[in-house]
């Protein structure tokens, strides 16, 4: 990997390694300079800066979203990836492009793609058997179905957020000793995940093998599955959590590319009883990367990723093993990310296990679970090219009292 | 209600009460005739006809969605439908608006609207109570949650398809007593069902009481949710259904607005115990739905959606409380329609008692679950306006062998 002409901080999620994507509109500000972009439009990030994507004359980014740029297909993704990078590490062009680049704290990002369906995975299976511990103390941790499937549902496409919206403590309905009442929750968590964001569709009626993973899934997100706890545990049999999540769903505003996680590809763990042939992986589709999450701008938990049990590329070959379709924008998420350890756990049930130890922060305080004005903030590091290190940025939300 | 100049059969689901939406384009074909419209475009039905809403001159139906117009709320809804009598009743209209009229057999209804979030529902007593027998024989039907709270669930929006869209049976994973294998599901079933459709959206954050179900919801189709009971029976805990139903999701090409129900509304069952005050109705939203479902043409059931238990509006209010927001084309589906008697069931899960009582077809064959070539067609009347019958016309589907 050759060096970019553009500064860039050595601690930086953002090197010439990483060019994740999103959307950025100009902050109206104190700057007062001419430079801006607005509407909202896909920009590329270096560093503490972003890059309009109309430096590469392509038409597919003269729209608020980056959903003609996904749904071009891999051979678009590369070329445009390979200009970026010849651009910004080509000194004969910088002349013309360094007055293009604008501050990333003078810019407000936006939602980086049109969300099609939400799927959540449940991929984790130190969080599957931590739950069934908790819930189900009397049985096997694991579901029958756990390591035969991955076992997953869809969410609600349309209260996936970007990160920095705030979070309304939601309200709804919870069982209580004298029966079910109504109220705001009082057990909200996170879940600490990492999304793939589909570029490419597929036909209804096809297949996408997990060979064919890359030529169908752009890149990947942090996400936060916010949850709350008590709605979820009244209202999710027979079919599954729906109010308990569906309020919001977090997720990082750079979309980083697979073509930057190359270096990161692990195998993930043994997985035995051995699957069923669909979900085989010839090469594994494992990502080595360390989560942190931080309460309050505390650090609470470091769930790694390579740990997973199923893979992103087994998900979507099981998630189309039946012959639904695929869209641009589609995004499935992995499901809370849990490691073995107790500073591993990626939801606060698990890391309080179910409240019973609280967690204390540097102020004194204690939590089990969020209080308002509570704020959560998840990020990711991972190996990238060349030797570097890349990071996916952050996922942040903040939480504001329930309305009355 | 006037007359229109149009001739409507006697029997016809469409006369001037009606007047449903929906997309068509003009099928090419040997009449050869020039009056065409091409690309898609919204329709509106009168009797064996449909007129495009082109007709109008607004340009809201300048799209190849109804989208557009199910944004612009029930001032323009009530505003277009006004027009429409008039054009369609005053005989001074007859000269210039008969032209535009298309034979329905000279057109290809399309996907109505954009699918934006797809729900369905569960909110048949009957249905959850046939089910719980079924598969949790030693306790109470009904699981505790059923009666306090509307229970549902997110599908996939993206594989929601317009009738006559034939349905290639899904392969999956279904367990058997030596494990789990892969393979066509072979307990094809469907869910005959009622959805209603968002128009107006709503904030995040924000609420929709039962009270404003009409300013949010322009109408009614018709649903099958198709089902692989095999693969859901295996994948679903604790989640929930996922490659059971996410194959394929068939509705009907008309969208019937709420303003043609406005006589079929009714109250429903009885509500004990009572439910949570955001779930109180001033005013019933139930509907007066004759619903049949015909296998391979021959009448199997006779589901009676007056009986539902929880309303739509019940429905839209619970999906809302946490204060997910709507968007336009949000679909939410009742669930499986089953009255009381064995012959208003509206899954063959029910009506064949899990394939004990197989249903014996006119042609001799006998049926449990659906097989190759099988086609499944849904249907509903109801009191219309003035003392007249409309109807939905027809949600159908094909089976068509698994793919290898």
């Amino acid at each position: 990997m050759t060096i970019s002409w553009v500064p860039v901080p050595p601690e930086s999620h953002f090197p010439i390694a990483n060019l994740p994507y999103g959307v950025a509109s100009r902050r109206s500000g104190p700057s007062g300079q001419e430079r801006h972009i607005a509407p909202p439009r896909p920009v590329v990030r270096i560093g503490d800066h972003v890059l309009p994507l109309s430096v590469t004359g392509n038409g597919l980014f003269d729209a608020a979203t980056l959903n003609p740029f996904l749904a071009a297909g891999p051979d678009t993704w590369d070329a445009v990836r390979a200009r970026l990078i010849e651009l910004l590490t080509d000194k004969a062009h910088r002349p013309w492009v360094e007055p293009l680049l604008i501050p990333v704290a003078e810019v407000i990002t936006h939602l980086p793609f049109e969300v099609a369906d939400y799927v959540d995975f449940y991929a984790s299976e130190h969080h599957a058997a931590n739950v069934g511990r908790l819930f189900r103390p009397d049985t096997e941790p694991l579901l029958p179905n756990w390591k035969h499937l991955p076992v997953g549902y869809h969410g609600r496409a349309g209260t996936v957020v970007v990160s920095c919206t705030d979070i309304v403590r939601p309200c709804g309905q919870r069982n209580t000793p004298d029966g079910p009442v109504y109220g705001a929750s009082r057990r909200l968590d996170i879940e600490a995940e990492v999304g793939f964001v589909v570029g490419m569709p597929s036909a209804l009626g096809s297949r996408v093998s997990t060979r064919d993973f890359a030529d169908h899934v752009f890149g990947a997100v942090l996400v936060n599955d916010w949850s709350a706890r008590d709605v979820q545990a009244w209202e999710y049999v027979p079919l599954g959590p729906f109010l308990g999540k569906s309020f919001a769903t977090s997720i990082s505003p750079w979309v980083v590319p697979l073509a930057a996680l190359a270096d990161a590809r692990v195998a993930g763990p043994a997985q035995d009883p051995p699957v069923l042939d669909y979900l085989r992986e010839d090469e594994p589709w494992g990502l080595d990367l360390d989560m942190e999450v931080r309460w309050n701008g505390h650090p609470v938990s470091r769930p790694p990723f390579r740990a997973m049990y199923w893979s992103a590329a087994q998900q979507l070959a099981h998630l189309t093993v039946n012959g639904a379709s695929l869209r641009t924008g589609d995004l499935f998420a992995s499901g809370t990310v849990s490691g073995p350890a107790k500073d591993q756990r990626g939801s606060f049930l698990e890391l309080t296990w179910d409240g019973a130890e609280p967690v204390t922060l540097p102020d004194g305080t204690s939590r089990t679970f969020l209080e308002d004005g509570d704020d959560v903030s998840i990020t990711a590091t991972a190996p990238g090219l060349g030797g570097s290190r890349i990071g996916f940025g952050e996922v942040t939300g903040r939480i504001l009292p329930a309305r009355p």
